[in-house]
């Protein structure tokens, strides 16, 4: 059996690593555009931001190890379309070549701004790690850059160009930070930290142009001009599916590869797997698409399990989600007031001020916790955090609360360990929960 | 109404502020044999280890608060007995006071060591910040320390002590530390940087006495003399209950009060919280005694709200615990492979090696998820982790997980967040659940 994987990201290395454990006799081959498979594309920000040392840092593997674990990696090389009838794909400089099970992983790409002056010189789309390395070099003698619109990466790199010494304008179309995912009061203190960074926000405001003779000068906006010689591009992300569109293979509302529970595609024998697939939300059964490395990775493994002749099913998603903003931790899971009342969901919610360890000892963080409930199930349908440590583990405990059900009235009751190192006499979560049970 | 509240600790000063929430109204006094209430003893250690710059950091609000707030504390007085027919308490100096609803949370003390000389001086129970600032000026000239068994607070003391550079010979009759909740291969790093503390660890001893002629000056234990002029008696907790004996309050098996899930003990009009009483554990059913400050607290809460008048429950317990030991903390939920035997619980267990963020990002910590599932219902029946950081937040869940009967299986297929300052690609607790249900 030959399986071929399409794309050297999360998604596709999860999927070739996972076919072969479930099919070791199998004829694995990824291709991959790039140079580098296998490395972490989200360290990047924080190597321009000197937090990391090296790129170097950021690879997992190195090539040899593939060679050795019989994946063949096919570095740099396009493939051009698939032909699900025959089974085939074409692949510049190799031809026709045919396939058993195909795995479809080939991500994203930012949204185009849709402005003038998109192809000039001096904008950055933060992804491949070989650019990275290059635009590094660029950034230590870059003085004024803009981030458009403050996507996950953008957010990380508004506060690592501000630690190199970079003038920072933040403009984005949106009320606040991230504002379709976090509501005002949690990315409140994240707003401030950059306040303190000097970061010049531009909140409902939108870039109209990027101007300059071949590489950028400045950066026209609906409220005026702002000098720049660098742009950050950080509109949100969209499914690179130009080859599964062509191959008349079906699309989502979202441009993303409609999969089943087994990742499996429209065609027969084709899967797909990470940015490139949309999958169903828990709480709306809303498609979604463009989630985290953490999912494409999980993903892939069932796309590859499947491939392979075993079986593993993909459920559908809460997406806890958390990041550095800031000098804050920021993270939480499924929807925020904003998105719910998009959505027309029922909500009440319950908020708690806490910390982290005992309120004496070193270290000790603030965090905030709000959570929102459906009133009718006093089920969670979405919680949002900021503080100084232990975001992504309660977004994930809140992420399974709200995957199997859990009332608040149940969390409002949790037993939680109190030992003044690690954590304080009150859960901040428990103590949100009772707050949103008062309510109800 | 007039609600008596006899201790006050977590669990007292607990229920003494939701017996003013219920009822607002009511005369609310509280009984303490103590210099102060409202302080975190669980502090002490680090103080001592000079962790945490003073004493006065523990405590919580002062008396004049306490004052404000309308509940009336009475220090250094004790209660020598309750009439539960008559309703009423004899006080020193006050003599026969009248109750409608008693809350009794007389809490704990060290188990006796139960050999000659526990009475000599040198002996250090560490409980009360009172003693605690008297005995901290004491160890700026102690030269050796016996700790006397591993329990929580003595684990703490014998870190603390060696910070403070003070020879430490640990006795335990345990094959490894804290060998009553903990698996040998979790706490093997905490019994390894114990090691590079220099820490004299004599596994599978007993002590047999304390000698001196007024204070200590050696420990006679089952494998040889230990020179020392200061031992920490580190026994198990024991509730602290004679008041409720003599008063005819029927006790259980532990020696705890037995309570109902409104913490109302057989006495009618009669609570009970914290440590003096015993809750039964959420999987065994089996009566447990000596929980957390936060355990304490809560079921304090539960009886002041059901003293006032509302209406609180209190559920069988999942017992997350969690602590800094050595340079690593330490946590889990309910029982571990030894005591999961001596109950005669059927189990298969699964266990990764993790980190706390991306590989590459500064400040990742190790961390070790151990899981314990019955194969039959394919719940969690405990679990143990052993890392540099979130530790407690994942108690917290898994003691969540196991209270709410979650199968591991969905466990296994659990989201996480991945962002590389504050996550790891791959979630721990995923990949050990993972690697039970293999074996399932």
């Amino acid at each position: 059996m030959k399986i071929v994987v399409v794309g050297g990201g999360a998604a596709g290395i999860g999927a070739a690593g996972a076919a072969q454990g479930a099919s070791p006799d199998a004829e694995i081959v990824v291709y991959t555009e790039f140079e580098d498979v296998a490395y972490s594309p989200c360290g990047i920000p924080f190597v321009h931001g000197k937090d990391i040392e090296s790129f170097d840092n950021l690879f997992l593997a190195t090539k040899e190890q593939y060679v050795q674990s019989g994946i063949d990696v096919r570095y740099e090389t396009t493939v051009e379309s698939i032909d699900t009838d025959a089974k085939t794909i074409q692949v510049t400089g190799e031809g026709t070549v045919a396939y058993d099970r195909l795995i479809i992983a080939t991500g994203w790409l930012y949204a185009d701004p849709g402005v003038p002056g998109g192809d000039l010189g001096g904008l950055y789309r933060v992804k491949d790690i070989r650019r990275a390395m290059e635009w590094d070099k660029i950034l230590d003698t870059t003085k004024k850059a803009v981030i458009v619109e403050s996507g996950f990466i953008a957010m990380e790199m508004t506060t690592a160009l501000r630690h190199r010494n970079i003038d920072v304008t933040l403009v984005d179309p949106g009320p606040w930070p991230m504002s379709d995912v976090a509501d005002p009061e949690i990315v409140e203190p994240v707003r401030q930290s950059w306040e303190e960074l000097n970061v010049d926000m531009q909140w409902g405001n939108k870039v109209t142009a990027f101007r300059g003779s071949s590489s950028l000068t400045h950066v026209e906006t609906e409220q005026g001009d702002v000098e720049a010689d660098l742009a950050i591009i950080g509109t949100h992300k969209v499914p690179n599916n130009p080859l599964a569109e062509e191959a008349g293979i079906k699309l989502g509302s979202t441009g993303g590869i409609i999969v089943d529970s087994h990742m499996q595609t429209s065609a027969p024998d084709v899967f797909a797997a990470g940015d490139c697939t949309e999958i169903p939300h828990g709480v709306s059964n809303v498609p979604l698409q463009g989630l985290s490395g953490s999912h494409a990775y999980a993903q892939g493994k069932t796309a590859g399990v499947n491939a392979g002749g075993g079986e593993r099913q993909y459920r559908p998603v809460y997406v806890p989600w958390g990041m550095l903003a800031g000098e804050w931790m920021l993270g939480g899971v499924s929807f925020g007031e904003t998105t719910a009342s998009a959505l027309g969901l029922d909500f009440v919610t319950g908020t708690a001020n806490g910390i982290t360890r005992a309120r004496y000892y070193p270290g000790v963080k603030p965090i905030t916790v709000k959570l929102l409930a459906d009133p009718e199930s006093r089920r969670l349908i979405g919680a949002q955090m900021v503080g100084g440590e232990g975001i992504k583990e309660r977004a994930d405990f809140l992420s399974m609360m709200t995957r199997t059900g859990i009332t608040v009235d149940e969390i409002a009751t949790m037993e939680n360990v109190y030992s003044p190192a690690i954590g304080a006499l009150n859960e901040p979560i428990a103590v949100a929960a009772q707050n949103l049970v008062s309510k109800l």
